[in-house]
Order: C-alpha cells, then sequence, then structure tokens
C-alpha cells in the first residue's frame, strides 16, 4: 500500500477497446493502454500496469475504437491527387500518352507538387496513412507539404532519362534530387530513395550510377517493375532479357529494393525476389483498374517475398484509401490463388503496416505498436451500428470498416487527426486548394 | 409577361448540381431540376422550365450533389447482416458447412430474420440503396423490416429440400412462402421472386413446379446459378449435366429468371443466357471472398446479358455498400478480361440501378430519373476536399465516391435519409438490435 515511487512522468497514455499491435502477429489486446513519451512508443501493457507505472500529462480513451499502427502507404504520386479521375476506363497506354503525360506537361511545376501533395497527405492522414512512399517530380515541393501536414514520408528522388518541367536529363534529376536530400536531411520526418521511374523509362548508366549512390548514401531505390507485359515484352525486345533480369545483371537486387507492383512474375524470379529480399510494393486497385494483372500474392508471400501495399497515384486508382487496398489485396489475392484462406485479414494488415515499414528501412521505427518505435497510430471506430456486430476486430478492420471510422491519428506522438477532423489543414484551405486545380486542368482536358 | 395559368401544384422539386438520369445512359444534367408528385418523378428539366410548370410544396436544393436512382441490390441474403464477419479467410465449403449453416440451425427465427433484415435494410438506404432483391428464410420477417425501413424489397420465397426452422420440406417452403405472398400482396414496396436456392439444393420436382408458379404468379425466379465450380462438378455427378443445361432442360431459363453469381460460364452458355434474356446477378466482392472465381462480365455484357450488380449477405462480404460494389465490378471487369476500357463507370452504374431493375421486372417503375417512374433516389455529396477534384461526376460515382457521401434518399417520393441520418430508425435502436445478437452469436461462435 505504500505509494508508487517509482512512477514516471509522461506524456500521453491511450487506452482503447482493442490494441492491435500487428507484432505479434493477429493479436487483439484487450484491456491494454499504450504509454507515450517524447513521441515514442514506452509501453503496450494491462491498463493497471500503465496506471502503476506512468503518471501521464493526458489521458485518451478510446472506448469503441481499435488502436492500430499507422498505415504505410508504400507506392503512390501523391501530387497526382490533383489528375483525381482525369481520365477513366482507357487502356494503359492511352492513359498515359494521351491524358497524363500531356497533362502533366503542361500543369507539374512545384506550386502543383505542393498543392497536390497537402491533398494527398491530408485525404491520407484522414484515412490513417501516417507514412508514405512517393515518386514525383519536384520532391521538394513534396516534403514542403508533407511537413506542413505533419505526415511521415518517404521521398524517391526521381530519375528519367527524358525532359521535364523539373529535370533536363538524367543527370539534372541526380543532381536536383540529391541536392534535394542535402537541403532536407535533418527533417525527422523526411526520408529518401532513389528512384529511378521504370525500367522502360532509364538507361543502363543511370542504373549503374544508382547502386553506387544507394550504397554511398544507404538509401532504398523504388522503381516500377513487371507491372505490365508491355513493359517486359519492350524490355526484352531493348534488351534481351526481362526487366528484372536486367536488373539483376546490374547489381539492383537486394534489400535495398522497393518493387512497385511485380504483377508479371515467373516462378523463378519470384524465388530470385526472395533470395535477393526484394520488397514487392503490390498494389491491387491500380493494377485492376488500369487492367495490368494479378500479381501472384499468395505465391510471394509463400515463398517469404516481403510485401507491402499501395495506392498508387490518384489517377489510377482513385483514392488514396490505405482500408481500400487491405480490402482489395485479401479479395483479389482470394480470387487470384481461388484459395478464400489465402490472404488472411490479420496477413493484409501486416502488409499494410509493417511490411511496409521494412521495405522502407524503417522497420525498427514504425509499422507496429511496440516499445520503442515511434508512436505512429490511428484508431478505428466500430461503435456504429453500420459495422455491427463486430465478431473479430482484425477482420472488420480488413473486410467492414472504411477510412470513413479512422477518427484519430498521431505521427510521432503528435495528433494529427482528432475526431475524424485535420488538426494540421482547414477543409475550407483544402477546398481552395483543389478548386484552384481545378479549371485549368479540367478546361485543358475539355479542349484536348 | 401573363401570369403562368397553368402551372401545376405538387409536392417536390429537387435541384440539383448534377443529375445523373441513368436513362439516356452517361449522361450529366447541369441546371436541371426535378419535379415529384404522389412518389412520382413528373419530369426532369432545366430549372427555369421545372419553375415555369410547377410549384411545390417543398423545394430542395443540393448544391454540391449528384441526385441519381437509387441503388438495386439485386442478390443479397439480408438478415445475415448479425453473421458479419462471423467467418472470414474460410475455404468455401468450410465456410458454409462449418460455419455458416450451423449457425443459422442455430440461431434464425422469425425475430432474427427482422432484426438482422432491419440492420441491413438501414446500412442499404444509408448507403442509397432503395431496393434489394432478398433471398432468406422468414420471408414475412424480412417483410416487417423492409416496411419499418420503408425500403423496396422484392422478396425471395426460398425453397430447399432440407429442413430448417423455417420449413420442413419442399412443400413447407413453397407453402408457407405462397401464403406470406398472399398476405403482403398489397403492400406497394413488397414484391415477390421464386426462390429456389441452388441447383444443388433443388430437386428437378421442385423446380417444375417454380416453373408452373412463376407462369401462373407472373413472378421472376431467383436462383444461385454456377457460382463455384464444385457446383458444376457435383452437378455434372448428379445430372450429367452442367446446372444451367438442367435448369434448361426443365424450362427455367427466360427473361423472368435472375441468375446470381454466373461466374462459370463457357462462350455457349453465354450465348444461351442472352437468347433466353436470362439476367445475372453479379456479386464481385463475394466472388472475390469466397474465391468463386471471375465472372466474364465484359463478355456477357458484349453478347448482350442484363447485368445487375448484387452484394450477397454481409458474411461474405461484409458490406451492403453497393458504391463497393459498382467499384469491384469495375476493377474486376477490367483485369479479368485484361481491358482497362471495359466496364466503363457510366455502364457499371447502369448495373447497379437500371440493370437491377429490370431484372426483378421493375424496369418501367425504378432504375432511372425519367417522367413516370417512382422518385427513388439517393443524392451523393461530392463537396467534401477528400472527393476533388472532379472532372466527371459518373467517374467520382464509381472510382471516388463511397457510401459515406450519400446524403438524401428518397423512396416513392418519401424521403428515408437526411443529411445523412436515417429517418425510419434512430441510431441507438439499430445499435441495441446489434448488441442483442452480439453476445449470443458470438458466444457459440468461442465455443465451436
Amino acid at each position: 500500500m505504500s505509494s508508487p515511487v517509482s512512477v514516471r512522468q509522461i506524456d500521453a497514455v491511450i487506452q482503447a477497446r482493442w490494441i492491435v499491435p500487428v507484432e505479434p502477429a493477429n493479436v487483439v489486446l484487450e484491456g491494454h493502454a499504450l504509454a507515450i513519451d517524447d513521441g515514442e512508443i514506452l509501453a503496450v501493457l494491462p491498463v493497471e500496469q500503465i496506471e502503476q507505472r506512468f503518471q501521464p500529462k493526458k489521458t485518451t480513451v478510446l472506448p469503441h475504437h481499435v488502436l492500430m499502427p499507422g498505415l504505410v502507404n508504400l507506392h503512390t504520386h501523391a501530387a497526382m491527387s490533383l489528375l483525381r479521375g482525369y481520365a477513366d476506363d482507357k487502356p494503359l497506354m492511352s492513359w498515359l500518352q494521351d491524358h497524363i503525360w500531356p497533362a502533366e506537361a503542361t500543369h507539374v511545376s512545384p506550386r502543383f507538387v505542393r498543392d497536390g501533395t497537402l491533398l494527398a497527405a491530408a485525404e491520407m492522414l484522414r484515412g490513417g496513412v501516417t507514412c508514405f512512399s512517393d515518386m514525383y517530380f519536384f520532391p521538394e515541393a513534396a516534403a514542403e507539404a508533407a511537413l506542413k501536414a505533419g505526415i511521415r514520408a518517404a521521398l524517391g528522388l526521381v530519375v528519367f532519362e527524358f525532359p521535364s518541367a523539373y529535370g533536363a536529363d538524367a543527370d539534372d534529376y541526380f543532381a536536383k534530387g540529391l541536392a534535394a536530400r542535402d537541403r532536407l536531411r535533418d527533417e525527422d520526418t523526411i526520408s529518401f530513395c532513389l528512384a529511378p521511374h521504370a525500367p522502360y523509362t532509364v538507361s543502363n548508366k543511370s542504373f549503374e550510377r544508382i547502386v553506387t549512390l544507394a550504397a554511398q548514401l544507404d538509401i532504398p531505390v523504388h522503381t516500377h517493375l513487371h507491372e505490365t507485359h508491355d513493359e517486359i515484352a519492350q524490355g526484352i525486345k531493348q534488351y534481351g532479357v526481362r526487366p528484372l533480369q536486367r536488373l539483376r545483371q546490374l547489381g539492383l537486387l537486394g534489400s535495398g529494393l522497393i518493387a512497385a507492383h511485380g504483377v508479371h512474375l515467373l516462378p523463378d524470379e519470384i524465388v530470385l525476389l526472395a533470395e535477393h529480399g526484394v520488397h514487392i510494393a503490390h498494389c491491387p486497385t491500380s493494377n485492376m483498374k488500369l487492367a495490368s494483372g494479378i500479381a501472384p500474392v499468395a505465391n510471394m508471400l509463400s515463398h517469404g517475398v516481403n510485401m507491402g501495399l499501395g495506392t498508387d497515384g490518384a489517377a489510377s486508382n482513385n483514392r488514396l484509401d490505405m482500408f481500400q487496398e487491405m480490402r482489395h489485396a485479401a479479395l483479389l489475392g482470394k480470387v487470384g490463388s481461388m484459395d478464400a484462406a489465402a490472404l488472411p485479414a490479420h496477413e493484409v494488415l501486416q502488409m499494410a503496416t509493417l511490411n511496409g515499414a521494412r521495405a522502407l528501412g524503417l522497420g525498427d521505427r514504425i509499422g507496429s505498436l511496440k516499445a520503442g518505435k515511434l508512436a505512429d497510430m490511428c484508431a478505428v471506430s466500430l461503435s456504429d451500428w453500420i459495422t455491427q456486430p463486430c465478431f473479430d476486430p482484425i477482420s472488420h478492420l480488413v473486410y467492414v470498416a472504411g477510412r470513413e471510422q479512422v477518427s484519430h491519428v498521431w505521427v510521432g506522438g503528435e495528433q494529427r487527426l482528432f475526431d475524424a477532423a485535420l488538426i494540421c489543414q482547414s477543409a475550407q484551405e483544402l477546398n481552395e486548394i483543389a478548386a484552384l486545380w481545378q479549371n485549368p486542368i479540367g478546361t485543358k482536358k475539355t479542349r484536348s
């Protein structure tokens, strides 16, 4: 009955009806709470133990909620939120060549990227995403938006051979990307990947330079790979081998490589990915919408390939909604393997959180609710009758809940969403940004 | 400048930013309004003409909304909302035999059906569904719930050979179903289908009786058909022919037949469906989740087969969300045919509205916004920044909006949802219903 002399003063305690830590896998904790100090998770323990050990400045009680790690969107082009629904129901090459690339050529600028990324960051935070891996022009403008929104971002330093509003040639892309990284290296919530766009837009010389730079800088490489049959056919025609084989020959394959899409993979290519520890950013919605194909996800998982989930850009999805992406990964994974037991809910939840974090080299910092990790988290309310009854909260996160049930979001312990309202931006500000771009983009579209 | 002597007094006028009438196809009207009297649509015309011709008791202005026909859920088992998420990630036969059927054997009663259907009806109305085609036990209890909720329902008079809490044998199912129909035949919002459950649960004798009854009563027949490979293999083993062929021999094929799922169809079977005017209730989410397969939707549409969309029951979806179903129909239709231009948004919207209505024999009453039809409608708000920018409202309905954007719903001109709140039931009442069943169902589940 003595007073608890060892009680530690901390920033916050969060109690939730359910805590789904993701690590260990497929666990639902009840009667637990989570202690946070200085942006980090100190402990996930039964409520009584938390109360005995910690004295928080603030206690949040979430009586009808699942508390879970923030979602990690492993592949997106955030600024393309401004091209949401710009060209739907088009064959892939027409979509890209006749619509998206011309629109980008006309509109993309630092302002476009900052505004589009801000809209995207708001959408992602609103839906429980706390970290995204981006690939787009003007990464410094994307960083500005991510910092304003307070979302964690792994920004791709994009490399093409062809010119754009952002860069003149490969050398210029490299120079601008590295300069952006230098200027932003002290930002805790910003990290970087080298981002050669795709095998069909990047030369061997540039890929070789990327291998060297990735080793020097110790940062991941993020590229599109084996997204479509066309890409593979074109690669064989130009280089005599399939793109994955070409990247292997160039020394790209390794645990620092994030391959976005990975739709068309032969059995021995899956073995190769697993052997080299290559990460896949699976994008089921985009792969369906652009009719790219069905990735052999169940097969890759059984080989131990680490797979995260990505929304791709809003022009090919058209939502930056990781709850939708989880649902689509599970559903498409089942029908793609003709096995209803494939891609169970807890595995998909891990893909959308911890696996994405691991792919970004952030597996020791985020992706699960574990002492020592950063407090990147979201809370999902399951109290609405529309999500009732609930027999298994993990199943509900994947098959029933939508991003509209996300009520609270924290990034590094800082609250970014409270009662489903964004803290960093007003709705009016976001509506103004969208309105600002709606007319010029829409007008050009009508004319074309 | 004379006063408009011919102005007609009517119940209501609704103005919306966009009106998507579905008929004619792929049209978006701006600057238009819709006039309603006595539950029927009188006109869809430019605002000035509506103002000249009609004097409404009530005018509703929806400045950021799409006004569209209410969604028609062509295949569901509404009461199974109480088994939402009861058994996920299971192979189909285990799901059915080890989980769903035992749970139904334990729990299904008139009360279960009334409560479950009420929860389902509320969920559907909340998501813009104004009519559903149901197949479950105790259709009279389902009718009670549909009437309470104020949703239009086509109730299946279910027939099995095996006993359940509802019926002892096929004769008993027939007798009870027909008696229910007799008692409810004066209800405007309730119609009926004969609902032989599936080829593997219904005998030739019962199917023959259904052919006779359907002709006598002039009502549709609603059955599961070619949902899985197993069903077809079992049918061949037992009857020597594939189930569709068997139903043909029995005289079932015709414009009165609604075949739910239709996943596994040979090219000549698609021709057969088209020739006979058989309707398909396409259920993409359920077909993915249970790994039933990918229906040849693009092929069926190109042959002129009329296809509506269904959610199936909440135990295999797990949402009764026709916005999700539209998105999944489009996405799966594209990747299933490897054609990004397949299943364009406006075609999917027609499937989810007019095609469903036609399948139910209600094509002249509901399914599009057209003078003379009933005012079954919903409004979808696209003002939220999370759905911005918007270049094409029809595309946004399918690829961007969710049921959470549905703001208003009318059934036969009666408002059922206002500012996203249900009028007929309180949230508390619905939460109490879910809570009432959560424990007994969940407890049994834990024990099993």
